[in-house]
């Protein structure tokens, strides 16, 4: 009795913080798309209240206290693994935001906002010397957040408790060996690549396709996908934003894009990019609403959504095939367009200077670069000196690049201006889960690609939505890898995707 | 030292109160403009949780401690009149808020919730019967919170303690005086109304005119009045809801509108309804911004400058002269529409059955009937059954019409059903705050309206700043409007307004 009692108060206060949290959310998306120009100094005044007020939620002291009773209770060891499963997430969460003293978070925050702004500024002059002094306030901040994290996730290197934010339980050890194993496979890959005679032509993805075309192709696409972003019980919308991203939970999850009238391709592939998100966050598990383990598992497990519906699907022959028909109705200056040609011509693979640009393959070279670096500057290897120096070596090294300035080199990313260290990795993994999953797919439902050149997706929802997104966040990512796919996090099931891919794309 | 350090910690507290507020207007009007529709069960938990949180911090005992170590503190009379305000207002809310037992505002909440419901229902089957029973269950719950908040505001009934929510220290007989002379007023100007031989032609106000080209003259009209809805500055915008409304505070006030293909008109007045409505709300005193004494007056002040810039400005001939070209390069369908015709057909007075389609003039009475109704309910002199017979028999009293159905009559209005009491008479006060404004402008700027027929509002504009708008929550609306009209509440002002006006439009 008193073991559920306090089970049932945990479960109510930790609804509250989700609920709060998707109030947080919805300004945030607010501030991207609708927020009149004027009203950013009201936006950060909401925002740091809502944070301040989350953070008050979350680390209450009577979280421990009902901790304590459910942990010490006879009881505890009956409780079912979805009971034990929230319990973990409370407390672990509890344990770390009650962790960091105040001042240190204030702090983090206020280095963070300072940092960004700087950072902005440097990237647009090209001086890294202007960016550096903030950026070491930043990472000595974070680096002492990461040391007291480090002890309570009981991670080997404060870098890894880093990492553990954004996928739990994985190790930086584990990520080198996989990144190697990677590497190695990619290189073997682009060497094919770049000897094959086949040079794919990007033209017809410039040919001009107005806004007004694009929006109706981006319905389209989202229709097709299973994502509702139009229908009188859509729970999904489409906005315009410079930048892409997705936000939102389960009834209310939006996504935006950007129409470039010289450039279609690109609003095709971060609308099939962020439905993948956001299909993810509106399958979870609805018994588990607002509940711990009802959320997403991890940053990495999110990503292998995306990929896995922007390149597994969406760069795939079959899917154009069965697309093509609506774009051409939707755009008519690509009536032309052959679907062969098409095909090879979104799936070119070039080496280039910036990571969001780059294509599917050449994609994770740029994470490679940025987790070597992240690794080695927390374990103090490389000083924030060196940085464009071991920035540059790197491109050239594994991408062969000559890096001209700062701002294409080491300033290109937002996520070391904003304390995000230990994300990048996310990037890769989601790619390796991907072509994992991609793998158990073929095994569970071998005519899924012929469904895709009709347009139907149910199946492969279907598979998704029970092995992944209706999973919620009841595993660490790595447990949930391999209940899904039967295999801990590996790269080779993503190496034979990409292989067999190209090599009918490339010709070898 | 005490004394302002107390002081100090109160202003914070309320600061974070009105930033929550604001956070909470946003995420309604999201709901009403751009909320996916499947996803109203997520917005009712973030507006509940919310409001729950603004009440858990509006109700700190710590707020009540402040209180009493400033106000018996011997410094508190050197205060000057902008912290005593403060003062006053934070304790004001203090008492009222921890008054009302927490289960009651809970019931209420949901009564409310539940009576709207069903009032839906009941409207559009026209069944009073349906919707009498849980109606008054809201009453009889409002009447108990009305007797607890008399004590408190020491108002003479219960009834006053509810205006008091909406127009601090207006009292029912001060309404029901000024109303009797209003009425009488109205009844002389509407008999010669009646016998003129002029009868506007309201055809040119049909005349087809597509969204875009009404998109085009809301944005046009925002920014004649000085509201600024599209310059890279803006701290507004105009969206599209079906009942139009105003939303926000200082940086970030956001309007809606309607856009009817067979009724330009409607949008045209509603945007200058909103925009009075945000141009008080972004013209409060800077210096107050977040501050009790920062925000607006009273619901009828509010309305006040909502009907100056929809009537007294947006419906005279002057605006009009300066505003018809604008209006016919947005609109070439009403390129041949006469000015004086115009100007007719905009300020044509006929009774009807329903308040918000009235005329400027006839509207004052549709207020009366609902707040001798109100009144009187409160009063135990009508119960809830005799509603529908006493409603028609004021209608056609007052205002000679014959009411067919209930939906057409006593449930036409949201504001019963949602509890709401005590809110119709700022209407008619807002009215009547006009007609003293337009008096003291008048005054004060003896060329206003040569001004409006150029164009020019900044003069207008800096006036209605100075008295009203940057005023703030200084005064009590009566002291205002004293301060602002040499004069307090009283109707013959806005009687002569409508006289001057109406002789020149009938001709007698």
């Amino acid at each position: 009795m008193i073991i559920s009692r306090a089970y049932k108060k945990l479960l109510s206060m930790a609804k509250d913080v989700a609920v709060l949290s998707t109030a947080e959310s919805l300004i945030h998306w607010d501030m991207e798309t609708m927020m009149p120009p004027g009203a950013v100094e009201q936006r950060s005044l909401q925002l740091s209240l809502l944070t301040r007020i989350n953070h008050q939620m979350s680390t209450e002291p009577k979280i421990g206290k009902l901790l304590a009773i459910i942990k010490t209770n006879p009881e505890y060891d009956a409780l079912g693994q979805a009971e034990k499963r929230n319990i973990y997430l409370i407390n672990k969460n509890y344990r770390e935001q009650t962790s960091l003293p105040e001042e240190l978070v204030a702090e983090l925050a206020k280095q963070e906002a300072i940092t960004v702004n700087v950072w902005k500024k440097a990237k647009a002059q090209k001086n890294f010397s202007l960016f550096k002094p903030d950026l070491q306030k930043l990472l000595n901040l974070s680096k002492e957040a990461a040391e007291i994290l480090m002890k309570v996730k009981e991670t080997k290197t404060p870098y890894e408790a880093l990492i553990d934010n954004f996928e739990p339980k994985m190790t930086a050890d584990k990520i080198t060996a996989t990144f190697n194993q990677l590497q190695g496979g990619l290189k073997h890959l682009i060497g094919k690549i770049q000897s094959s005679q086949i040079k794919p032509d990007t033209t017809m993805l410039h040919l001009p396709v107005p806004a007004e075309n694009q929006r109706r192709i981006a319905q389209l696409l989202t229709q097709t996908l299973g994502y509702d972003t139009a229908s009188p019980a859509a729970h999904g919308r489409i906005d315009e934003t410079e930048h892409p991203f997705t936000t939102g939970y389960y009834d209310d999850v939006r996504i935006t894009t950007h129409y470039y009238p010289d450039n279609y391709a690109s609003s095709i592939f971060s609308v099939l990019h962020e439905s993948g998100h956001a299909l993810y966050e509106q399958n979870l598990n609805p018994e588990w609403k607002y509940q711990p383990i009802g959320s997403t598992c991890s940053y990495g497990i999110h990503e292998s959504q995306s990929r896995f519906y922007e390149n597994v699907i969406g760069r795939s022959k079959e899917f154009w095939a069965g697309f093509m028909p609506k774009l051409k109705k939707a755009a008519p200056s690509v009536a032309n367009v052959e679907l062969d040609k098409f095909v090879k011509a979104i799936n070119k693979v070039e080496f280039s200077k910036i990571r969001v640009e780059a294509d599917e393959v050449t994609y994770n070279l740029h994470v490679i670069v940025r987790f070597e670096i992240e690794r080695d500057l927390f374990a103090d290897k490389i000083t924030v000196n060196e940085l464009p120096e071991v920035w540059n070596q790197k491109y050239a090294d594994y991408l062969g690049v000559k890096v001209q300035d700062d701002s294409e080199g080491v300033m290109q990313d937002t996520h070391w201006a904003s304390g995000l260290y230990g994300y990048f990795p996310s990037y890769a993994l989601g790619n390796i889960y991907s072509g994992q999953i991609a793998g158990a797919v073929t095994k569970d439902l071998p005519g899924w690609r012929s469904q895709l050149a009709v347009g139907k997706l149910n199946q492969l929802n279907e598979w998704l939505k029970r092995n992944i997104h209706s999973q919620s966040d009841l595993y660490d990512p790595e447990e949930l890898i391999k209940k899904a796919t039967g295999r801990c996090l590996n790269s080779e099931a993503y190496l034979s995707y990409l292989n067999e891919k190209y090599s009918a794309i490339y010709g070898f």
